[in-house]
């Protein structure tokens, strides 16, 4: 499984009055860590919902370990990597850095999912195999 | 430990392209429904914060599982419960429910903090007693 | 036209470093706000996308003023007002109050929408007549 | 006047159930903007916050027309200039672009604050001359 990277500036107004990251916005980039990573793979998210007509790979179960705050004008890179996958589930794990010290650890479950036929829901799907496959070899992220 | 309970509308903004809520959301208004548990235990967190000298109470860890998702213009109830004070740190439960069926669960492991002396960052300091007692008994929430 | 009202209490996630609302919340609130307005006139929004047809009533225009700042713990009232509808717009405006006194105006200029008929994009249509009667007579927000 | 211009990916996240952009975030978008503006100046927030003593550059005053929608994936360049400077004031523009078009022009008044003597609230003070400088100069953004 291959390991995609970013860089995100830590902005004012995601910090708190105690001059720290307002923790949810952890969450925020790790969901974008995640479509990045979907990205970095050769399979952007919107071309994965036009492609194989689902409607996203809405969150299971999440969590997160806060190692050392950080602060406004702070730049980050996030590790991303998909450790494991299911029929139609798959486990992604984050490692958020600042100057190469691990500062937060996020991990998610989360299902590929379609609209129900009566279009009212969503209803979990199988994963592709060639979507899994792109995760095996290396990606460019 | 008492459990304290608010309701929250769903709005349109808190909602994604696959029109339910966006998960970090959900921690959002966990954070909230925390900070609305010290007011119903008649602690607000800005009296916390002057009468005790402190900076805040960051998330060491926390988590979710999603068990329900929920759109726009729906109202949810969300209970929280601190279930264990360890000295400087402490444990909230969370739990959101639409017409009486749980939708998400949220888990968090907080550390009270005040400001270093150099006054540049933060560390843990006690929980008083006084602060403890006030979640053993009845609050009004 | 009638005018609604609601309350939102500021919280800790709300504000910025100096401990004041991050003033892009002010934006999302007020779109609540609207939100609650028709709700408040009988056709909550979830209704009358479902009911007519369309996506929603995006942002064409919007300004805000901001008199006094707020912090976490305030509680303040948004008073909604839509002040004129044309074809296929309408104007909103907002006071946001706390203790009786002005903090924040907002105004927004919304088109109502449904999608193309190619299914890719928006398009303006027509504001029904029997949507703008609602809001000539009295609502209950 | 110089003018700095910076990229920002559209994520999930930032979309709303018509998968079009959630407006308050143009809002947030533009306040790092104009953050950045000043770290491309010279000046980063952090260090201009360190070195005068002041607390931020709160919003007066904004206002923002919105020509096109954006959609999740779409790649958005931000372009930032100070118009004006008054005594402890200043004005500026933001234009969002995609793929060269004029999408989102952004409009703010913003005050440089400090605290209060007694700590409590914040006030306006001048804008020293060699922070204007850097604006007059050309900028690395």
């Amino acid at each position: 499984m291959f390991t995609s990277r970013r860089t995100v500036t830590i902005e004012w107004g995601d910090c708190d009055p105690a001059d720290i990251v307002f923790y949810p916005n952890y969450f925020r980039w790790f969901d974008a860590s995640t479509a990045h990573h979907f990205k970095a793979a050769g399979l952007p998210k919107p071309e994965l919902i036009r492609r194989y007509g689902v409607v996203g790979f809405p969150m299971v179960d999440t969590s997160a370990k806060f190692h050392r705050p950080s602060r406004h004008g702070d730049e980050v890179v996030i590790e991303t990597t998909i450790t494991r996958f299911g029929s139609s589930s798959f486990d992604v794990e984050h490692r958020l850095l600042r100057d190469g010290k691990l500062c937060v650890e996020g991990f998610e479950k989360r299902v590929l999912v379609k609209r129900t036929e009566d279009g009212e829901g969503i209803t979990s799907c199988p994963v592709p195999d060639e979507v899994k496959e792109r995760f095996y070899t290396t990606g460019t992220g």
